[in-house]
């Protein structure tokens, strides 16, 4: 039996991530809060504020993956430009959303009235529902299968909050860690005779140099937890035979 | 005249970060250095440790950017595939660098000898040559276009060093960040129209939630300081105007 693999891809939108001004913080909170929903992220592209940059990644990763998430550029100035690409990528046209309206009029109503600029963050794509963000006024978008998300964090986090537990998933990744302080290159032989051994599990291989002594950390991943920790026993064991001291949970 | 703009793409391959273990810090540090050199960063990907998508990935971008880097999947273990995966891509061979095992044997002489595993690490697509690695044994790679660094960011901190000023690039791009208290959404047509009067400068607008209050940083880019003044003077003057009061270098 073969087990359904669910699949999202991530476009990132946005200059100050290419610039280097900005951190981006948005892949590794999607990329956690999907695989708790059973589904996982297999690629990310971080594109410019550009229209045909925006039209390409998003046909491309909407085609080949179960969903699409963008972050970035719905907010109400000049640079965003994330509704109008997606719309052009879908060949529909952009619409003002009467319930997006509705939140902007209400949120704005203390604070200086609904002013066109803000108008433009009702724009959706034709055919799009709304996806609720409970932090500030403009709404993220759902259209097929593309989630259109805010570009700051913490909006971003509010919106996959609403989003929890609606979308169809499989099997969510479990994984397991130990660290061991030794070069990775001690035991590389024993990894890979370990992830040979254990069909359907994956190891991977983080090494790093602490307190003046190298060491690494190994991700044991898998969808079923008695494979997980059947690998990990076998590591374990490996590893101790080879005088190591395994440490669980990792350094 | 139009200046040529030189362009880089990145392509981050780990496991790891698409699973939002790790948390990126190579997209921003590649895209400061690169902008100190001249270059810009156009595009980034981040893929799995497989080798369809390091080949995918690497082929479309080598071709359309004037140059390529990579981060990540260089070391000793059976999850480091990159140097295959490149060889791959480009329908060469791989074969051990004599210098990089001289410098592997250097390194590792009173760390334990010079394995097999550890001769991994002197693997390189055939052709290429290595990139200065300061702070580990391992080196960087360079063949032809195609940068392929570490992905522990440290060390490859170290190698782009080893690179500073040897990439021909153009104008580095230049800005000025103002911020001021006020919601984007009141001051988007002010940007709008201090965009369109101001030929070749970017303006980015950055909102932020802070201390109870909302506010937005301004980011002016362009590759003539001239240009970036006028353009922050201009934009000062109809903040101030509209009874704003700008923070230079931003809030």
């Amino acid at each position: 039996m073969t087990t359904r693999i669910w699949t999202a891809a991530l476009v990132v939108i946005g200059d100050e991530i290419l610039s280097g001004r900005t951190q981006d913080k948005n892949v590794a909170q999607i990329a956690v809060w999907l695989n708790v929903q059973g589904i996982r992220l297999a690629e990310v592209r971080v594109v410019a504020d550009r229209t045909e940059a925006i039209v390409e990644a998003v046909n491309i990763l909407r085609a080949r993956n179960d969903y699409l998430f963008t972050t970035g550029g719905i907010g109400p100035t000049h640079d965003d430009i994330t509704v109008d690409a997606i719309a052009v990528a879908l060949g529909v046209g952009v619409v003002h959303h009467p319930k997006a309206l509705a939140v902007l009029e209400r949120y704005y109503e203390t604070r200086g009235g609904l002013t066109e600029a803000r108008m433009r963050m009702a724009r959706v794509p034709e055919g799009a529902e709304l996806i609720e963000n409970r932090l500030s006024g403009a709404p993220g978008i759902r259209i097929g299968n593309i989630f259109i998300m805010a570009g700051v964090p913490h909006i971003t986090a509010g919106m996959l909050d609403a989003l929890t537990g609606t979308l169809e998933g499989g099997q969510p990744v479990l994984s397991r860690t130990i660290g061991c302080w030794v070069a990775e290159s001690e035991v590389a032989d024993l990894l890979r005779e370990a992830e040979r051994a254990h069909e359907g599990v994956a190891i991977g291989s983080y090494p790093f140099f602490r307190e003046g002594r190298v060491g690494a950390n190994f991700v044991v991943r898998a969808t079923e937890q008695a494979l997980v920790d059947a690998c990990v026993a076998d590591i374990t064991a490996r590893l101790e035979a080879a005088g190591r001291t395994v440490v669980e949970g990792g350094i």
